[in-house]
């Protein structure tokens, strides 16, 4: 537990707050305080206009909803945005809210000086602004205020269209792209009358889930890794020389999450940088991986212990024919 | 397929989109605006203020950050509340974002013109307003300004100091009270490296658990269920005669979402309400989910058709070794 307590010592600054893992005054700790937003989980969007033939794209997750009548709602920029004019310029602008299969052009939209639109889904909406394919929900705008707000500008616009779809949300959430699932911790019962005259899998599947992925939590904490540290080495194990962008979407992290994770961990040495931004695990980071596939296959071999090889073998065959075979997907590459 | 067809033209109101389940213009249409909203997941805060002894609190999920320097965020607050008067005569305002087994402090707070501090575990911040234990983060705020924003104010903060925690945070999204987990997906690849060399029953799981629930969600709407409905009908058969308030709670709902699936249930004739306004199931509903059950055996004994049922038995008690057995919790009774 020492190595568990250290990782926390490492991550709490000025702090005051019994347990908390950060806190503080804003000021001078920046990095910490949006650490500290990121603890409120956030749809994603993206943000479109169009002015005399240029487009304009921000990814933003400071999307929400103001009235309902009149049906506004706002977004925050900020005001050395160098797509800002674009939007300054036009009347319109569209919310795109990403489906959970959109992480990706949630990257290349947040990544400024590039053909965003580039091999992008999408067409102009009645107002000009585009919108993508894809989506899960989608509202037309007319801009009517913008409002100062310190570094960022705050967007309120007037909605004349919206449309949703039968698409799952992606979800952001400490620096993470997720996905939402049904919320077993708030819920009051655990009866299972669908499930007479026994359980089903599915209910099955989502406690053993849940409940193997919190240890797998623990047990990668007590190796030194944060859950988006654990995601940085696993993905630099199997993609060695990746630089931050693409190490930050093959990990599904956003740029901010990936620099403090990537930061972390070559100050304890278990990541290096080559001379062009290359990222490598150290030898000491591949002993850590490897420390923690040890413990997280002994854990589940500790609860196993009553079953026979056959049995286990046999009840992986059951899994495996509710999810599908896992493929063996070559290692991702860098696009040129 | 034809009732999966019917039930996604029963939700189609005003639509144009090819695709959508809604769509159309808001005015008029406003339901179906907050439905579209909710396709933008959010976290869930508390947001609390004193005022001369006087405790306010507000369940919210228009919280945003604005600004990292200053450190700005903004949440927005009916011009009708009952609770702004507090929250207009205090200086300072606290945000408490909650965590994942939190959604019933959410409820709590959502409704009015009860002691909504009550049994609450609280204590007063550095400027009085009180802050919530068991949360995963936290905002002292100063007042800055209000902008006008429709039916609501846009409150703006300034951060004074904050706190995160190794807790999970609670999601809301589609009028539901969820978790968010690791986004497959998203994911580019599924090699497993750190599962050599054999997959981890952690990755086992996940992938088994996603898969058969997105057929799930298939099969409930074959029989012309959204998710939200088959949650009201499911809670409503363990706990017949439950009221909208105690529904919506344990169907992990908010109260707008809950009514919505209520009232298309009451013109499906599944659900009937009595004189005071306690909820029960029909006859016709009782045979609803009744097929639903039948639906989900099925789905599951066809996967499983080339395994024996003594291999089956035993592959649901390793299951059940990393879930924990399910327990036989009494159902869920109106507190008085």
């Amino acid at each position: 537990m020492l190595a568990h307590r250290n990782l926390k010592e490492d991550r709490v600054t000025n702090s005051t707050k019994p347990g908390a893992l950060e806190s503080g005054a804003p000021q001078g700790n920046s990095d910490a305080f949006r650490r500290a937003l990121g603890h409120f989980a956030t749809g994603v969007t993206i943000i479109t206009a169009e002015s005399d033939g240029v487009l304009a794209g921000i990814t933003a997750n400071s999307f929400n909803s103001v009235s309902l009548d009149p049906p506004l709602v706002l977004w925050s920029v900020k005001k050395t945005s160098t797509s800002w004019p674009t939007f300054a310029a036009a009347k319109s602008f569209a919310i795109n809210v990403l489906a959970s299969d959109q992480a990706p052009l949630a990257s290349q939209f947040a990544k400024s000086g590039t053909d965003k639109f580039r091999d992008v889904d999408w067409k102009p909406g009645a107002t000009g602004a585009p919108l993508l394919g894809g989506v899960t929900a989608q509202f037309e705008c007319a801009r009517r205020v913008e409002y100062e707000g310190g570094d960022h500008l705050i967007v309120v616009g007037e909605v004349s269209y919206f449309a949703r779809y039968e698409r799952r949300p992606l979800v952001f959430t400490q620096g993470r792209f997720s996905l939402a699932i049904d919320n077993l911790d708030a819920a009051p019962t655990s009866a299972n009358l669908r499930d007479a005259p026994y359980p089903t899998f599915l209910t099955m599947l989502r406690r053993a889930f849940l409940q193997r992925a919190s240890e797998f939590r623990e047990e990668a904490h007590s190796v030194g890794f944060t859950m988006n540290e654990s995601r940085l080495m696993y993905h630099l194990e199997l993609s060695p020389g990746l630089q931050l962008e693409g190490l930050a979407r093959v990990s599904l992290l956003d740029l901010d999450a990936a620099r403090d994770g990537i930061a972390s961990l070559e100050r304890k040495e278990w990541i290096g940088r080559g001379s062009d931004g290359s990222l490598q695990l150290t030898v000491l980071g591949v002993e850590q991986n490897a420390k923690l596939a040890r413990l997280a296959h002994g854990a589940e071999a500790n609860k196993l212990m009553r079953f026979s090889a056959a049995e286990i073998s046999k009840a992986r065959e059951i899994i495996e024919a509710f999810g599908g075979r896992l493929d063996n997907v070559p290692a991702y590459r860098e696009p040129q």
